[in-house]
């Protein structure tokens, strides 16, 4: 009961976070939404703003093991393993794409707390995808590359359908809440890889160097 | 002497829409930062919305301009014509880096303002990217490409490092604000184009074809 209750608080927080932003919901609005006392919202979450860092790292323990799963595909290579990783990421902000709005969008302010996200969870995934740039430099997977320019690149790449849903929707009509998106968005990112990161060579010859 | 102060009522608007916020900025905050009299701002722009209006058509028109004039040399090839259009908007996003990235936050918000932005002058925007792209792919300079899932491609390529500027500058240490900047970031762009886009010609093959 008191399990459901919690994630009854969490999505009604995230819709009303979503429309009416941060500061324009009350934790009224968010008991009400959910269906609880607003007493349940101070048992768990203590406040509004306990409920904001609890989304925040709801969303990112999720993304980092799904990156950290990608990631620990390295040994079959470079380009195999980065498209793990995007991949991953694709499907994970598929299936939260609520969450994941509110999170980008919350993470272009800056705030306290986002500077504690980017100093912890930004600085790992950093790691991880400037790890596999350079082991792909290395072992000729990849071209020779700026680590930083690339991992803009794909930052961005990875944020913008979901953090541009009303764009991508109504001008585009891409709709990124739909099934099959997660998986043509990441076979966009694959001919990205393979366009932007790869060289010329075979793809059999590059997991003969890999072994 | 008006045209002075209309102009130190805009910056300071946007200084502090993006420090405190749309809703957390007040017109008196306004004013008192311009230095000038709240009068003077309900004069030129009625009232905050007003003020939130100028700032989107003021981005806007000064974007399509660029947008625009790199379209315009279509003639000389599809590959050439997009990096003209891309380098402006890098250019100019770089030169109103404060406006930009208030602009595009608030393109993010599922609002009234924003529905109507994106049906004119994203549309426009759509229609010369994919003027460009259907040219490059009907003349041999491009490959065969979904041009929505390009244009989407291209849009959060453009927009990341001016919404994410904190993560780009503390994370990747990237500095969009540097004058070296544009230059970095349109060859990228550029290199982007050659390896997504187009066709394995040389490019002087190209040049001939489209003569």
């Amino acid at each position: 009961m008191r399990k459901n209750s919690k994630a009854a608080i969490m999505d009604a927080a995230i819709y009303l976070f979503n429309t009416k932003g941060f500061k324009g919901t009350s934790v009224r609005d968010i008991a009400a939404r959910a269906n609880v006392n607003a007493a349940n919202i101070s048992y768990y979450f203590q406040n509004k703003n306990g409920l904001l860092e609890n989304c925040f790292t709801v969303f990112f323990e999720g993304y980092l093991d799904e990156l950290e799963k990608g990631f620990s595909s390295l040994e079959y290579g470079s380009e195999y393993c980065l498209n793990q990783m995007l991949g991953n990421v694709v499907r994970y902000q598929c299936e939260n794409i609520q969450l994941t709005r509110f999170i980008l969008r919350e993470m272009t302010i800056d705030s306290q707390i986002v500077r504690e996200i980017m100093s912890t969870y930004h600085v790992k995934e950093r790691y991880m995808f400037k790890k596999v740039l350079e082991a792909g430099m290395e072992n000729g997977e990849f071209k020779k590359h700026s680590i930083q320019y690339t991992i803009l690149q794909l930052k961005g790449l990875l944020q913008m359908p979901f953090l541009n849903t009303q764009y991508v929707t109504e001008v585009l009509h891409v709709l990124p809440h739909e099934t099959y998106f997660a998986d043509k968005y990441s076979h966009e990112l694959s001919n990205w890889i393979k366009g932007i990161l790869c060289t010329e060579q075979p793809s059999h010859r590059k997991i003969l160097m890999t072994i």
